[in-house]
């Protein structure tokens, strides 16, 4: 593969400029199989601010992140090539031109059919990143895990934020919501219209207390037979793992998901035709021991075993 | 309702002075279902001190909570009128002196038929609570959730301190202890006699060990059972759950309960006849992301949760 | 007086509802001399967010404040009437509607001749600030305590950010230049046209390096000098004060100045005839050990202090 | 018992010099059970350093433990004479050097017949350590607890770190590796080969995935019948416990255990004939709320309530 | 000398149980000069608690002290023989059975001829101190260095805090106040009163304004005309130091001193006839990078150096 | 320039991947004046460990260091191309093969005239920068600033480590001995030994009280005149700094120097032939507000600053 991860039995991992699992930081679209690309946005959030420095926490940490998965038997070095694109140049303060910044920045990697793999930044972003998608892919089902719905349809008299995300990729017609699903919402809620709202927009929901009763494998059953062979879209908001785990995000929830149990279902979903993902709010400054960033890279690296588990199978291993 | 929370989607939830659950700071008996009460005391903790910012670091984070309770299906501020009291004006290095502020300042909100709800502060505030509470209700059950007995008998020749709160209120006849429980139980002991101890002065105790193997709709269902009809006060210890939950606390024990599996049980008490709760024994100086705080929060939530249900229950939606 | 500081040696200073210097939390314009208003506005930071949490940790570690000004001679009790007014309803993530808020919400305290003391946020709300106190007073002689100059044109092609704050109140007419004065600036720059630029707007610039050679005396002779009669605006950006004593900001400079010689430099200025006050850019997330939000409180006290100082020098001690 | 912690109903937990469990720092053979031994070397971790202030962070917080074991039903000062037995003065920068002195440190305590429980300290003090019992013991078994394998060859051209300890302990001989097991192992791996190298040395390896399918009982189950009567080693490196429970190490692997789990499966251990343990990998500098050093005195509990669990069964409670 | 340091060259700093300095753990007054006794009592503190884990804290970071003294060209080791004692075993909760328990502990020491140097703990534990230093010696001139006063007659209507210690020593005959002085009273007052009081008493107070105009060397001076000969008792109180070099105690006052005019000060006074020395108010839970607890062990340190130096005086270097 | 920082008005400073000052990060020589390299080894602390990573924070926090360096009038951009170089492959655990491969990686550095600015890391690598710099320079003057000597025989019984560090250089005939000056130490010392040492070795010494009463432009009078015209090496140990100023760094010691004392002294050494720089002991856990990297980079973007300025001289503005 010609761009893979530093070895790190040679050079050791707290060592040289931290990109996303060592990989190299090369902005081209050839010659790669994904792209991890950061979008340090946090101008959209509604209660902590400082996700704008996730992509760094997440890239200095996932430095931990070695190349085989075991659950998914997997060697990612082995299927893929990938790079660590850098960061689109988003303009702190002001979200439209962000989105512009965003879909500008999205757009040639889409179009070269290469993966891109997001490090939010707030929520607020996926609107850029499933515009870019679906002018090349058209409406994409949402897999999209959350304590929240992210489906408002305004704060404070304004349209754009990390809490209307969903509404706006709706309107915008960005989203088959026939085959979209959001899971994992919990904690207080400001009325059963947040619920009945989500639902009545198409999506379907399975709230963290419907999953309890369900059990988490029913869960990922039903997400998949809900995206089905659409093109799909997973969107990541580390604030559905509990924050005894994930402790480092702008909003959390109590009650959630265990790692295990989160990167457990995550894997499930490998037979879903994903063509983006993204991990948001992650937020360092309420990370002092590194674990969220670092949970963070784990399921982006998931993510990148997916892709490499979904060519593995296209491909057969006779054709390494 | 006359005295509700600001809403958020108007006022972010960062902005204005920090009050429990951005309540009116009001000190009221009138007009309100219950008040929540900060008793900023930490003279009688063992080991580490500090709880005393407790209910600052509460009222800071709880501004996230919104008014919904899913599980329970009530919006609180349908039902209920509530005020953040402020605190109590306790007296640092005086337990005595406190005991005795703490009861005149809840003597005229139990009088009026509200429903205390306390933010500790060490646990040896609940003694006062109990006697302001006593004196209208007569002796309650104790419905009492932490990993500490607090019934030892005295520590370094003393009787008052945090872990002896239990003793004092049984011999001062505070209880009605053929309906109190004590339930989470765990760590290292002194000795069989810890156990043995709170046995022998008629609590039902179920420990945590013990809790896993009847499993915990069995411990709710147990305490449902033993408390019946009496009138009833919840006392919690904010070191029940699990350290990795609630790191924020002074004396620690490993091996506890999750989030959700402790909001779980609580909500399962619904039907309790509570006249009053504490949350106890959050220790802002070891809670670097706020997750004990905002846990405590949540617990504290699902009391007014309760409060909200039993009133809903009471009066039908007709009469709203 | 009407409104002070609940007395600590009654009521412990940790206790009770959290707000500036124990100031009743009050939303009145009657019966005061100057009202301290957060505005928790974090948007327009270039760097690290999170400054919206700045009031509230003001407030909490403001409870430390006596009302005895030992080298003013004054007590600031004695002589004025003040409230903490609560928070300006920002719109987070949008600029241009937060300074509509912010005059709207600053216009009736202006009007009625109280003194608004405010605390940011990012520095990018003095601009709101000074449209609000222009209108009545007009344009004002500007004090600029920073390291930064905040005179840049624009940032990724936006013109409102905590960095262009000055450069926007100049085109708005909103200063009067000839009596303004921007000192402290230091680090490192863009090119010598940062500091070229901040002088050919009008300012007197006094940088560190100047302020080191100069003297701390001569800099505030020069600063009184310049103003002379004019009425004039106080903006303190907590960057001004090295690292080491203010380490909770956004864009720390090394090589500052000690809070003795920042204390020392306020006083100095008493007799300027300030019609109104922020200090911005106390940054929580970044301030383990509340130094920075103390030493904030402290020059907020300052500015106090100057109020209550020139109220005693107009009536004179027997008016009282 | 000759040696026993200071009790702590008369003096408070948090004064005096900090021991394990505040046992009596004496560096003697005579007259005890057990000696806990701090070797406090980091020298040989391939990420984070630092677990050289691992002893003194546990010595630190394990004053909070209490000597009954309520499921082993085992008071250990009823049964057991132990001792805080200090430090292996280690070489910082030389681990050649640093194994001969835990060797020559740890070689009278083993041939007096007390067992050693070691305090790390990185992985690699576990080849001085059975290096000292072997000479006694001869091979022993091994029973690993661990979210690595540490049986990779060497690193960047080295033979001696933690990540290459039991590879080196099998060449020397000093491993029964029939016996032994490896289990909890997890996170990302360089390749199938891991897994499969750890394997074909001889060790019964059960992976985090595995024990998840298997259940814990069962995991518990094939340890004891692989160890059987063999003598062994209990070798606990923190990162087994998922970084929820115990953050504080150098290299978190997500997706682990909770301390819950840990300890029960601990307490299954009880009958294998072990003649030394040791806990390695506690990080105090990743640890804010002392959370993981806390979980690592339960640890270390744990193995003393083994030991005296052992003679009590040995003994019979006529004998004491 | 009988009790000195662990050699630092042979056994590393990081090694072994954590005593003062790392001198021998010995509860003796045989064949010693000195002795550090940890008094771990945080009843007494109006704001922040916690200063019970303050020896703890000094200790485990008092392992960098080295033995000599450079501007006071001593090396104590080679002059005094001194032991860590460990602590008085305090009754948290309990400021009166504190008392009892200090002066009990301390008793023995002081009539043995041993110098006492305490470690705090909040300023209440002076009193204790002074009763029992006062029972041998007399009335002693108090050199205080602190930024308050600690002279009020009481809080919240009760006489024993850290706030009126010296208000109570004065009351109870403890301090000859014709020779003693405090330095450093800086921050808010409650009223012009508080100094009045203080020198009413009979204090000579040089606050910390007064001292910026004297300038240090003036101030020692002062310090050392007013005790003269009569002996004296050194009671340091943490807050002296400005909080950004010694963040870690519970109640900050900005505009303070630096380590280095701090040290130079003590250093001044070596000639003073000093019959005991404590350091006060280290508050571990805000002193995350551990500059605090350092800071304090160099205090200690200069008293210990002072205490060398008189015995080198006295002796000459031939007696050795 | 071929090679300069990104312009943090177009791309904001938090995003993309961190190199130092935004540097590109290539492994060139070629059409570059200088080189930052990051040496990630800690192996050879004495006390704290994790200093290896320091290169990390370094380049995370420089994004803030503008080129325009105001005192000396350069804008390094204008004068110079540089690289962020990455980071020597050190080997942890193991310092001589860490020598082996610093000279090596420096070694074409150095040989194309290239000037290296070197990242620790613990103060042990500037043996192997000097070895590279001196293969090819001849033995250089040191310019060692710096709270300790490092100048100790052996610690335990071995040869290498932060501590002995120059006593080596000299050893192996890397220093020109006459030419070279030690500035800084403080704290205690093991003996009036170490300071007799040092200077028997043939350093010019000046212990941090000499400076004290020397004034600082004294002591960089006096380091001007003894380096003179000899090639020479400026290593910058960040424990010069305060604690106050720089607390994230291994074996602090109080009584230090701001840093603005810290960055006026290095400027005035501009006219010293540098050959080499480093900065080293920087300890991004114990930092946690980030100051000591900001400082670290400001200490780096000051050497860069001495190299613009010092080709400005040499080519006059004629020639850019
Ligand atoms: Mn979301
Ligand atoms: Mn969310
Ligand atoms: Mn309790
Ligand atoms: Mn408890
Ligand atoms: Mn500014
Ligand atoms: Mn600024
Ligand atoms: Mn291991
Ligand atoms: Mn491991
Ligand atoms: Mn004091
Ligand atoms: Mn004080
Ligand atoms: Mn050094
Ligand atoms: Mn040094």
């Amino acid at each position: 593969m010609k761009y893979v991860p530093i070895n790190s039995l040679e050079i050791p991992r707290f060592a040289e400029v931290k990109t996303f699992m060592r990989l190299p930081n090369v902005k081209t679209v050839e010659d790669i199989d994904y792209a991890v690309i950061g979008i340090p946005f946090d101008t959209a959030a509604t209660y902590r601010t400082g996700a704008r420095f996730g992509p760094s926490a997440i890239r200095e940490i996932s430095s931990l992140i070695k190349p085989y998965n075991v659950p998914q038997d997997v060697d990612v070095t082995e299927w893929l090539s990938g790079v660590d694109y850098g960061d689109i140049p988003v303009v702190p303060g002001y979200i439209e031109d962000t989105y512009t910044r965003i879909e500008a920045g999205l757009d040639p990697i889409v179009a070269a059919g290469v993966i891109p793999i997001c490090l939010g930044g707030d929520h607020s972003i996926t609107l850029g990143e499933l515009r870019a998608a679906a002018k090349v892919h058209g409406p994409l089902a949402l897999v999209h895990f959350d304590s929240h719905f992210d489906t408002i349809d305004s704060y404070f008299g304004n349209k754009y934020n990390h809490g209307t995300v969903f509404k706006r990729a709706l309107e915008e017609g960005l989203l088959d919501v026939e085959h979209s699903v959001q899971v994992g919402m919990r904690g207080t809620f400001y009325s059963p219209e947040d619920l009945k709202g989500s639902r009545e927009l198409g999506f379907h929901v399975i709230t963290a207390f419907e999953m309890r009763k369900l059990g988490l494998q029913e869960v990922t059953r039903q997400i998949i037979e809900r995206v089905g062979k659409t093109k799909a879209f997973f969107t990541f908001d580390i604030d559905f793992v509990d924050p005894a785990f994930a402790p480092g995000t702008g909003t959390i929830e109590v009650g959630g998901f265990t790692s295990y149990e989160t990167l457990d279902m995550i894997r499930e979903l490998r037979d879903i035709d994903f063509v983006g993902y993204d991990l948001v709010e992650v937020l360092p400054s309420f990370d002092p021991t590194q674990i969220t960033a670092f949970l963070g890279s784990n399921i982006v690296f998931e993510f990148i075993s997916i892709i490499a588990y979904q060519k593995k199978m296209r491909q057969g291993s006779q054709i390494k």
